[in-house]
């Protein structure tokens, strides 16, 4: 049994290639829903979903997000309304593209909430019918709100992730409702009882970052320290997509596999970089972490497999 | 200034009518809001968008509802999801079709109220992104839901309507939250104020009746008698569109004008009628209704007109 810890493209990515070398129903992934945002009044889950789709096949492989072969009338639409917003209003904002075939997820998932369904439950059922055998869960059924400070005052993640497209500089990232947030059924023991622990190829500070932050979670990492692999999301001192070199580096971490490695020691016995990094090595495990060199560039499921491959060589040596 | 209560599409069609002979910006129409529904957590207003959708030529007339040249992707994707649903849920239900198009407005209403704004106020955003000059309001901001009984209990309109197609015996109508339901801002003013009020051809029961039913208008439409004139919806005893017939015959009205006469007799001095039951014109002034005769099916924009010309007529005499 594998247990994951995840976020979203990298993550997802990384699970593709997983899936392609180990039976899906071996593998448990423990999704980041800091991301997760309410607009419209539903409720979106971004890390799920694109985790969901891509190992669905359904990916809009273009875009990076959403589903393949969607078409926009609802956003399309929803243009019409902007201009009668007041000024003050979100409404009829459509910075935030919810394709149409997409949209049946959001509205099925906030039809399930409503009901009172828990998060991991709707997760669970979303995966069915996509056909997935790997068990899918959000870090926790509470909410939580990952928010960042930037010039002109704190502002939602994906306000900064998608509305600024991450080209701002970020002072501080506040994960609103952490406190009250519990592990979501079954995250804890996944954890217990893995023979193997992966942290993807996710940004350590956004998207692992809330997974750890939940109550309980940090200690069952820890606990597990000695059979946990990370994958660093950085190579050569950048991220491969998102702002995760620049979240680091602006929040007082090295932008490298270094300041990764210290960011996953307390968790992660091993880090696995990039070949273009090699001579970070030794630095990598001067932060007391084995350090596994292999390329980690995720191209398409060839490279995600070989890099599957080198994770579960790595677990066994 | 003239003021119609409406109900969905019987009075859209008339307003249309209405507008072609007399100038947008003196009409208000009052609203029934008891068919609103919230689905997959999209507060749906489906009389409020008959009537913007037809006014604004934008209405689907193959269909009668929703938008003209809809496209349907999300409710086809919808659908996927609907086998994984658990049997007690209604997720992923499909049977109130949502076009992408129509989405956008479902999807900005909500917004908006989850923003704090009346419905009221939403409205009037929604027909002002339609270009439309009529004051539509809904008959209140606050909830009011109206639900039948049916052979198996209590279900809700749109479940009634759309669900099973009408095709069910109703043994009673419930009005629920109506005893908490003030009058929307401006329908009590627009009654008082209005040189001609005007019931449109629509649902004595489940269209008119929960207007009336809202604290204070039918005070307000009583006292309006003698400037009031009611289009009857039943032609020879059957309605043009719907249940309304079956409705009034199962709940003990007699379906026909006259039924129609006693229903508004409190709150209307003139009845219009069709041309097809000018031999009950006697029995409707029986019930001390003037009776206005002339043809009142709208088969199109030329018959709209005509009607919307007699009811001006009828109140000039």
């Amino acid at each position: 049994m594998i247990t994951v810890v995840a976020g979203g493209v990298g993550a997802a990515r990384f699970l593709s290639g997983l899936l392609s070398v180990v039976p899906a129903r071996d593998v448990t992934a423990i999704v980041n829903t800091g991301d997760d945002v309410v607009l419209h009044g539903l409720h979106i889950s971004p890390d799920l979903d694109t985790i969901t789709y891509t190992l669905a096949k359904a990916i809009n492989a273009e875009l990076g997000w959403g589903l393949a072969g969607e078409t926009w009338s609802a956003m399309d639409a929803l243009s019409r309304y902007s201009p009668s917003a007041p000024r003050h209003s979100t409404a009829g904002g459509t910075w935030f593209r919810l394709g149409d075939r997409d949209l049946a997820t959001h509205l099925y998932r906030t039809h399930r909430l409503r009901e009172g369904a828990s998060l991991s439950l709707v997760t669970e059922e979303i995966a069915r019918a996509w056909g997935l055998d790997i068990r899918l869960m959000p870090m926790s059924d509470d909410p939580v709100e990952t928010r960042v400070t930037v010039d002109e005052g704190e502002i939602g993640f994906q306000e900064y992730f998608v509305g600024r497209q991450h080209s701002v500089a970020v002072s501080a990232v506040r994960l609103a409702g952490i406190e009250q947030a519990r592990p979501a059924p079954g995250v804890i023991e996944s954890l217990a009882g893995a023979e193997l622990v992966i942290i993807c190829p996710s940004n350590p500070i956004v998207s692992i970052g809330p997974v750890r932050a939940v109550a309980g979670i940090e200690a069952a990492l820890a606990s597990r320290r000695e059979s946990a692999i990370a994958i660093s999301p950085i190579i050569a001192g950048a991220a491969v997509k998102g702002p995760a070199d620049r979240l680091m580096a602006e929040l007082g971490h090295e932008p490298s596999v270094v300041g990764v490695a210290r960011l996953y020691a307390p968790v992660a016995k091993t880090l696995v970089i990039d070949e273009a990094d090699q001579d970070l090595a030794g630095s990598v495990e001067a932060e007391g972490v084995r350090c596994i060199v292999t390329p980690t560039l995720m191209h398409g499921p060839p490279e995600a497999a070989a890099l599957a491959r080198a994770v579960l060589a790595a677990a066994r040596s």
